[in-house]
């Protein structure tokens, strides 16, 4: 057997993860019992849902304990198969964590179609992060052409897919990312109509001249001060897609919310979404992806750092908004 | 002509509205023109919303100005009519706003059936308060038979009815008033599961003591503490009505929610609600609830001031929770 590295939680952090909660471990690969297959993993995906497991506060899916292996998505290939319909050398999508190789049953994998796409694009925007898009958008935020829809972490795995569907439908779209670069992109990239660097300027006076006619829908990825500001813009019966709260997943204390009264005054909809709620129609959503992805309507960028060793300080890197584009790690 | 009364705005307050805001003036009361009538106003209905009405923030309808009567619903007696439709002595919904009489266009009166209930009711469980509570628990918070609902301000004019609606759906109905009176009435008389008086004790921990399955439906009246307490303790998938933020309403600076993550973690769907918005639905409401209220389903209780001078007094009172139940001013 192969040797296997992994990063097991270490411990669970107070406000900022670090890299010292986390610890490598190294051992010989699992062997395959029956139904299972070993899969040697080739990318793995770095998402801000993965503070959340870090911790015991109440969440949607149980968190991670010291000792266990760190959760997270991975892209890998069959290197043995105990299982009837699996065989070495496909490729699959797996829950397998931070590690190099890992055993699952045939059930909990999912075939990928090498053909169709690079493969990390299946943890990206083919993947969760793009139906987090799709389904936010389509089932929630419900963008009409003409209206104005506004999208927090702009260049991020799911906020440049929200922007180009949300185009797509005829929608303004004004990002909020950080930094210039960012920012420009997803103008000429994406092909936003604009897009305001929080960290310069003034965030509720670049916002009110990016929409004249406020916000009908607001994607927010960010939370904290960032939807406070957005809040303070929303128009009567738009929609507010909590999609994610970023700003506030490693403070010891979160952002207290002060503009909440729009959601009264305005009637806006407001609406928590987890993407796994519509795992049974994954499927529409990556056939409508993979469609616009190969007419090339669907533009994407990725930050990629090599290697299992740089995950933690690559997951740290993601919560300071140091990445351009969907967080990956290569592993082989 | 007979000599008028009215209440215009002296000024706007800055935080907590007080008595001096407000400016009692006499003069003889209008003559009505052609397609109006002259009402004598008999009862002032006096609600939450009417903080929203004294300030220049930004809201769904325009305030109040200085110099302007101030605004409020009222039910009066017409005494002279210049409209074929309507004849002297006939009882209508007005919005005339705090005074002894008025002219206004028949086109923008209800008349009321004085036969069916206490024209007093008109502006409580079966007027805008209770509609509020049938469209809110219908459109939005939707209880279903066992799940659970909290409802604050329990004993005041919406959350009464909202509670006795809920129980009627079969929901389990929890109750957050001010004082041990509230409490019990909500309890003994309107049948709520129980009554947590958030003044005494832990909201939190009573809360949770009194939802041992969590939160299913909140039907928010009150906001700040009491809204922030209520989302850590609300399930997966539930809903928040969002009807009224009443402790923020006199603060200069907003509470700032803490506990937003809530509603992504549980997906829960939060909507803004002002009731105005089912206008053309009212007479399905006022139905429904006169059904209710005539099979003695609908109970119902009334704070009443004396007289017109009463009314800035009773304005102020009911923003501390010194009214037991619907906040009424008898002008005649």
């Amino acid at each position: 057997m192969p040797m296997n590295k992994a990063w097991v939680v270490a411990s669970l952090p107070e406000g900022w993860v670090s890299e010292e909660n986390f610890r490598l471990v190294e051992k010989p690969a699992p062997e395959p019992r029956e139904g299972e297959v070993l899969v040697r993993n080739l990318w793995l995906s770095l998402d801000p849902y993965m503070r959340g497991r870090l911790s015991r506060q109440r969440s949607y899916t149980k968190g991670v304990e010291p000792g266990e292996v760190m959760t997270g998505q991975t892209v890998g290939e069959v290197v043995a198969s105990r299982h009837p319909a699996l065989r070495a050398g496909e490729k699959v999508l797996t829950n397998l964590g931070w590690q190099l190789y890992g055993c699952a049953r045939g059930e909990d994998l999912v075939r990928l179609e090498a053909a169709r796409a690079p493969l990390s694009l299946y943890l990206g925007c083919l993947g969760m992060p793009g139906f987090t898009a799709y389904f936010g958008l389509r089932e929630i935020g419900r963008p009409k052409a003409g209206e104005t829809l506004v999208v927090s972490a702009a260049t991020g795995a799911v906020g440049s897919v929200v922007g180009q569907l949300a185009k797509l439908e005829g929608a303004r779209v004004i990002g909020i990312a950080g930094g210039r670069a960012k920012c420009d992109w997803a103008v000429h990239e994406l092909g936003f109509d604009a897009c305001i660097d929080y960290r310069t300027g003034n965030l509720l006076r670049d916002l009110r001249e990016a929409c004249p006619r406020g916000v009908d829908v607001n994607f927010e990825n960010v939370g904290g001060e960032v939807l406070d500001t957005v809040l303070r813009l929303m128009n009567p019966f738009s929609r507010l897609v909590v999609c994610g709260l970023i700003s506030d997943y490693n403070r010891e204390e979160p952002y207290g919310l002060k503009n909440f009264r729009s959601v009264l005054v305005n009637r806006i909809r407001v609406q928590g979404m987890i993407v796994f709620d519509w795992k049974d129609r994954y499927p529409e959503a990556l056939q409508a992806l993979a469609q616009l992805h190969a007419a090339g309507k669907l533009k994407y960028r990725e930050s990629v750092t090599e290697g299992i060793e740089s995950a933690p300080r690559a997951l740290v890197g993601l919560f300071r908004g140091e990445n351009f584009g969907k967080q990956l790690v290569r592993l082989a």
